[in-house]
C-alpha cells in the first residue's frame, strides 16, 4: 500500500455510515453474529469497553456506590404492572415462553410440555426488578441512600441494529439509586451526570454537553432525564450516556417507603442512570479517520506496539531481544497513573501488514525496529494521530532513552490533542444565530448536499408543554430534527423569542440530528 | 446476643443445608428473586465475585488470552447442529419464541405478529457460536494459537436451584481457544487447570485436588475433561473448575480447519474451560462457621472494617475522625501487593450490631474503636479467623501503629491460616485404606448417622468402559456417591485390584458425595 493511499477502501466524505462500518470490522472492533441484531464483540472492541468499564468502574466506586446482579429474566407480570404505570412503554422485548427443547418428528424444537406457566423477559432495562428489591430492602431512613450500579446485558428488539449504536444485545452499566429528598435524588442525577461528562472529556477524549432533555424525550416515568450529547464527525449527535431522576414515580408504583426520623412514613425519591457499548462507536466517529480507528491513549487496550521488521536473517533474534525488553521496560514506566500498555507484535505476519492493522486498530503509537534501529539504540516511531505529514507516513526516529523518559508525556499529548481536535469541532460547529424555524430549516436543508456538515443549532424555545409541545416536535421530524438538551448551566435568556411559537423564550435547547 | 451464642439461628452440625442459606441470607450474598432458579446477588456477594473477576483476568491476560463477547443468543439451528454431533446433550434451555409484547384483551401478552421465525436459545454454553467464529477466523497456522476468554451470563434451567451452587442463570467465564496440535490443546487445557487449581488454593484459601474425570462425567463431545474438586464442610465433593480438551470433535462438527506450514488444511484442536458464580458458594462452605462467613483476605471486598463506638457524646466526632484518619493511612498500606481495602463504618446503627453483621459478612478484621482507645491511640480487633477464645470473643488491643505496620501480615496469617485449616480438614479426611466395593458401603452407609461427616475415598479401579462403567456408575449411585477425579501426578499402581470388578488396577480415583 502506498502512503497516500488511504487504509480504508471509503472515506468518512465518501460515505460516513460505510465509512462506520469499515472502521469497526477493520479495526477489529465487532462484527455480525448471525442473529439479529446481536454483535459479536472481538478482542480489539471489547478490550476498549473493558477499558471504559475499569475507569467507570472507579468513579462509581469512589462515589460510593456498589455493585450487584439481578436476574436476566423478569417475569411478564413485572412489566405489565410497569406498563400500566409508565405512559410510553416500549414493548419491543425478548419473551422466553419454553424452558426445554425437544426432538419431535425429528427436529429440534420447543418443548410444549415445557411451556413456562406464566413467560418470561428477558430485561431490557432493570428497573422493576430493582425497584421490587429496595422495596424489600429499605425500611428506615437509616437504610438511605441506597446506591447500586449493576454491570449487565439487556436485550431491546432493534428492527435497524448498527454495530454498537443500536443493537438488540448491548453490554451497559445501570445505576439505581433511592433517597430520602428529592433534592438528594437530584442532586445524585446530576452527580452522575458529571461523572459520565468528565469520562468523556478526560478518558475518551470526546467532548460533550451536557443538559437536560425535554419533555417528550424524557425516559418513560421519568420527571426529568439528563444526557451528555456528542458531535460526531457528520455532525450528528449521539446521546452518550442519560441519568434520570424519577420522583416518586417508581417508588409509588412499587410502595418503596421509608421510615423517617420523625417515624412516619414516606416515599422514596430513585434515579437511574447508564451508559452503553454505545460509547465504543461513539469514540469511532469523533476519532477515527479515513486510516481507521485513532484511540485515546486512556481507553486504548494497547497504547504502544512495537513492530520488529524481520528478514529471516540471523540478526532477527537480536531485534526480537530488542523489542521485548523495550515493552518490558515501557511497562514498567506509568502514564496517567497506571503501567503503560506496551506490546511486542511477535506474530508471524510482514512488518508493513502489521503496521498497517495497528493503524486500523488505532494504537496510539506504533514503533517499528529493524536492525538499524537496534545498531542505533533507536525506534522509528508513528504517531497514530499525525499519521501522515506532507507526502509521507510522519515517522520520527528517537532513541530508545528518549522513548522511555518521554512516553508518558507522549501519551498525555496524543490524548489531549485528540481532545482538542474534536472539540475544535464541536465549538465551530454549533449555530447560534438562527432566529427562526425558516432560518433552522434554510440550515439545515437549504444546501445541495443535504448529506453535508451541518452540526447542531443553539436556539431559543419557550418550553412549550401538551400539544404545543407534539407540534414542535412534528416541525422538526420533518427537518429530520430532534432536541437534544437544554445545556446546562447555560445563562439567564433576556428577550428572545421561541422560533417555534414566537413566545418569550424560556431557554436555548440544542437541536441537531441524529442516529 | 450473649458472646457464646452462634450469630446464626443454625449450625453446621445441625443442618448444614440449612446453615448454608443462613450464610448466604445473612451475609448479605445473596436471595432469591421470585423467578425460579434465578438469584439476586447482593452487594457483598458481587464484590467477592468481582475480586475473583480480577484475580483470575489477570492470569488470564497473562497467559495471553484476550476477552470477547458473544450474543446471549443462539440459533435453534446451531443447537440442533451440536445436538446432532454430542451425545448426551442438556436440553434444559430457555428458549425465546417473541420479540414483543401486545395488549391483547386488556393483558399484556406475547404478540402473535411477533412471533420469530427461528427460535433464539439463550446461551447455556457458547462452545457453538465461538465455534462458528473459529471458522471463520482461523486459515492459517499463523492464526494459531486463538486464546479468547468471556465473561457472561448463561442459563441452563434447573428444577432444584440451590443460590450460588446450582442456578438457572449464573455467572461464569468460558475460555475457548484452537490450536495446531493435540499436545498444544492439551498444554493449555492443563495450563488453564493449574490456574484454576492455584487461584483456588492462592486466592480463596481453597485447597482442591486437580484430576481427569471418568468418561462418563465428561462434558459432551470432549476427549478428556478435568476438574479441581474441594472438599466442603459437611464432606461433600465440589467441582469448583473444569477445563476440557475437545479434540478435533468440534472442529470437524463445525469445520475448523487451518492452513499448515506445509500448505495442507488440517482440523484444529480446541479446547474450553469455566468457572462459575458457584465459586462463592465453595468459598462459604469451605471456611463459613457457626457465625457466618469467614473470607480469605484476598477476596474480601473489605478487609479491615472499622466500628466506631458512638454514644451520643461530644467526643464522637473525635472517633469518628480518628477512625476516618485510620482507615485512610490503611488504604495507603499495601497487602498483597494491592492497596488494603479498608472502611470506616460510619452508618447510623449501634456498634454492637454493626460488629455483628460484619462478623456475618466474614470480614477478616474488625477493629472497634471507642473514645478509650481514642484516647490511647489503640484499637480493639477481631480476627475474623480467631473469633472466640474460651467463654468471650477474642479481643486483642493494638495500638495504632501496630495495627498500620502490622496490617499486610496479619492479613497474610488469616489467608494462610484459613487455608491450613480447609488442607488439614482435606488431608484428614481421603480414606485410601478401602478395597473392596463392600468397604466402601459400609464406610459410607454403615454407621448409624448416614448425615455424619464422610469425606472422600482414594479407590484402585481398571478404567472400564461401556457397560463396565455404567455398571459402576450404578453401584455408586445406590450409595449416593459418584467419581470426582482419578488425581494428576499419582504414583504408578503396583498390585491394587479394582474395587468394582477385581481386576488389575490402572489408577487411583477419588469416591464421594456431591450437590
Amino acid at each position: 500500500m502506498r502512503a497516500m493511499e488511504h487504509a480504508l477502501p471509503v472515506t468518512r466524505a465518501e460515505n460516513f455510515a460505510a465509512w462506520y462500518q469499515a472502521v469497526v470490522a477493520q479495526g477489529d472492533l465487532a462484527e455480525e453474529s448471525g442473529v439479529r441484531g446481536c454483535m459479536i464483540i472481538r478482542p480489539w472492541g471489547y478490550g476498549i469497553w473493558q477499558r471504559m468499564q475499569e475507569l467507570l468502574d472507579r468513579r462509581f466506586r469512589e462515589s460510593g456506590h456498589e455493585n450487584c446482579y439481578f436476574p436476566l429474566f423478569i417475569p411478564l407480570s413485572f412489566i405489565a404492572k410497569e406498563s400500566e404505570h409508565v405512559e410510553g412503554f416500549a414493548k419491543e422485548m425478548a419473551v422466553v415462553t419454553h424452558h426445554r427443547l425437544k426432538v419431535i418428528d425429528g427436529a429440534l424444537q420447543p418443548d410444549p410440555d415445557a411451556r413456562l406457566e406464566e413467560p418470561l423477559i428477558v430485561r431490557p432495562t432493570s428497573e422493576t426488578v430493582i425497584g421490587a428489591a429496595f422495596q424489600r430492602w429499605i425500611r428506615s431512613h437509616r437504610d438511605l441512600p441506597l446506591l447500586l450500579n449493576q454491570w449487565a446485558n439487556v436485550v431491546r428488539w432493534e428492527m435497524r441494529p448498527r454495530l454498537f449504536l443500536r443493537t438488540s444485545e448491548f453490554l451497559w452499566q445501570e445505576g439505581h439509586t433511592a433517597h430520602a429528598t428529592a433534592r438528594e435524588a437530584l442532586d445524585e442525577t446530576l452527580r452522575m451526570l458529571e461523572i459520565y461528562r468528565t469520562f468523556a472529556e478526560d478518558c475518551l477524549a470526546m467532548p460533550v454537553v451536557a443538559g437536560e432533555k425535554p419533555p417528550h424525550e424524557r425516559f418513560p416515568g421519568a420527571e426529568s432525564t439528563f444526557a451528555i450529547e456528542a458531535m460526531m464527525q457528520d455532525g450528528k449527535a449521539l446521546q452518550a450516556g442519560t441519568a434520570h431522576y424519577l420522583g416518586t414515580n417508581f417508588a409509588k408504583a412499587q410502595n418503596i417507603r421509608y421510615q423517617t426520623e420523625q417515624g412516619e412514613l414516606a416515599f422514596a425519591h430513585t434515579t437511574s442512570w447508564g451508559v452503553s457499548t454505545r460509547l465504543v462507536g461513539g469514540v469511532v466517529m469523533t476519532h477515527g479517520d479515513d486510516d481507521g480507528l485513532r484511540l485515546p491513549p486512556i481507553v486504548a487496550p494497547r497504547q504502544i506496539v512495537l513492530v520488529p521488521i524481520l528478514r529471516d536473517r540471523p540478526e532477527d533474534d537480536q531485534i526480537v531481544a530488542y523489542c521485548e525488553s523495550l515493552a518490558e521496560q515501557l511497562r514498567a514506566t506509568t502514564a496517567f497513573g497506571e503501567p503503560v500498555r506496551a506490546l511486542a507484535d511477535r506474530k508471524g505476519a510482514r512488518a508493513v501488514d502489521k503496521r498497517w492493522a495497528w493503524i486500523k486498530c488505532g494504537v496510539p503509537v506504533i514503533c517499528e525496529i529493524g536492525a538499524r534501529d537496534v545498531a542505533a539504540g533507536a525506534v522509528t516511531l508513528l504517531r497514530r494521530d499525525r499519521l501522515r505529514k506532507a507526502e509521507r507516513l510522519n515517522f520520527a526516529t528517537l532513541s530508545r532513552e528518549e522513548l522511555l523518559s518521554g512516553a508518558p508525556r507522549l501519551l498525555a499529548d496524543i490524548q489531549s490533542a485528540l481532545h482538542d481536535e474534536a472539540q475544535a469541532r464541536l465549538q465551530a460547529n454549533i449555530r447560534a444565530d438562527i432566529a427562526s424555524l425558516d432560518g433552522l430549516a434554510d440550515y439545515f436543508k437549504g444546501a445541495e448536499d443535504e448529506q453535508a456538515f451541518r452540526g447542531w443549532a443553539l436556539v431559543p424555545w419557550a418550553r412549550p408543554e401538551g400539544e404545543a409541545l407534539a407540534a414542535v416536535e412534528q416541525q422538526l421530524k420533518a427537518l429530520k430534527l430532534t432536541i437534544r438538551v437544554a445545556p446546562l448551566g447555560q445563562p439567564p435568556l433576556a428577550t428572545a423569542r421561541c422560533i417555534f411559537s414566537g413566545a418569550a423564550a424560556r431557554e436555548m435547547v440544542l437541536v441537531g440530528r441524529t442516529y
